[in-house]
């Protein structure tokens, strides 16, 4: 998604170990209209897919969740992230590595609100090693849901998280795929 | 607002100790057309009012408050909940106590996208001690910006937050306003 490449280019930021802060449009300070037009662009990608429900996972996948949920006219449900590892019979719950944060979580939904009716397309800001979008899939399988595909705002490629789970048989789609970045630029996967 | 009051009767959930589960619609699984209406009666209240950034708090914030700043066409900055007392020099910072969890938060937000020049929104989906909106607040007055104002989704007026607020002189706005809750039911404010 061109619109989505030129907001990276111009006010992401790079860190050293393969950081991308895009902290002004994304993560922190939003841009409504941007995840509006994000969603749409989801719309188009898997118009004809029967998708039920969007899932993601707090926080910064939400927004990006919620205009997503807004356009298929379906619900939300965005997966929380629990303290404790004491997790109630009323939940489906999976460990998560993050990335960014360099610790593990539990994961949780309420098993009220995903089941085997649910045809889900899970949303998130971030693709790098799979992590999230596998703990969010296994959620899923867990509830005996069927995930329809994923819908990623940015993949970062070289870390291989969403070419392995595109081997192993999902649909993942990202609006726009890093294939390499260094201290000082980005080059997009064509 | 009629509908967010009928949905708060029809699927709001009591528990002791003065708690409301909404998790159906508004904190765990959401309902993104009524989170769009409720963004179009803040527009309504606020009509006429300069407003160029809406400010919310992670997690169950964020839906609200992206649907508000789509709106409002403006972005939306949502303040994070830090695990850490060691605050980097580039966040303005604030103190908050959870009424729910029954802890205190330090709440950042970057000061690169909180300043003088922003004239605030800030959303919320729950009021009850005002604990959370005053931590807002603060942030938006560290920064040297303006509070025009609040939108709160569901005030719980028995709990006082919001008319101390108002009594202080902040405009404070809230979609549902509950009177008063025992274990089965619910009277709301008029």
């Amino acid at each position: 998604m061109e619109k989505l490449e030129q907001r990276i280019l111009k006010e992401g930021e790079l860190r050293p170990g393969g950081i991308l802060k895009v902290d002004g449009f994304l993560n922190h300070r939003i841009d409504p209209q941007l995840s509006y037009e994000m969603a749409m662009e989801l719309k188009r990608i898997y118009e004809g897919c029967e998708i039920n429900k969007v899932l993601t996972i707090e926080a910064s996948g939400i927004a990006m969740g919620v205009m997503a949920a807004f356009v298929f006219s379906c619900p939300l449900v965005f997966a929380k992230k629990s303290k404790t590892k004491n997790i109630a019979d009323d939940v489906w719950s999976v460990e998560v590595e993050s990335f960014t944060h360099g610790n593990t979580n539990t994961v949780i939904v309420s098993k009220q609100y995903l089941g085997p009716e649910d045809k889900i397309l899970i949303v998130d800001d971030f693709l790098a090693t799979g992590a999230a979008l596998k703990g969010l899939k296994a959620l899923v399988e867990q509830a005996g849901g069927t995930v329809v595909g994923a819908g990623i705002a940015i993949e970062k490629v070289f870390q291989g998280g969403g070419d392995a789970l595109r081997q192993a048989g999902m649909r993942v789609e990202s609006l726009a795929r890093i294939a390499s970045m260094t201290d000082d630029s980005i080059e997009f996967a064509r």
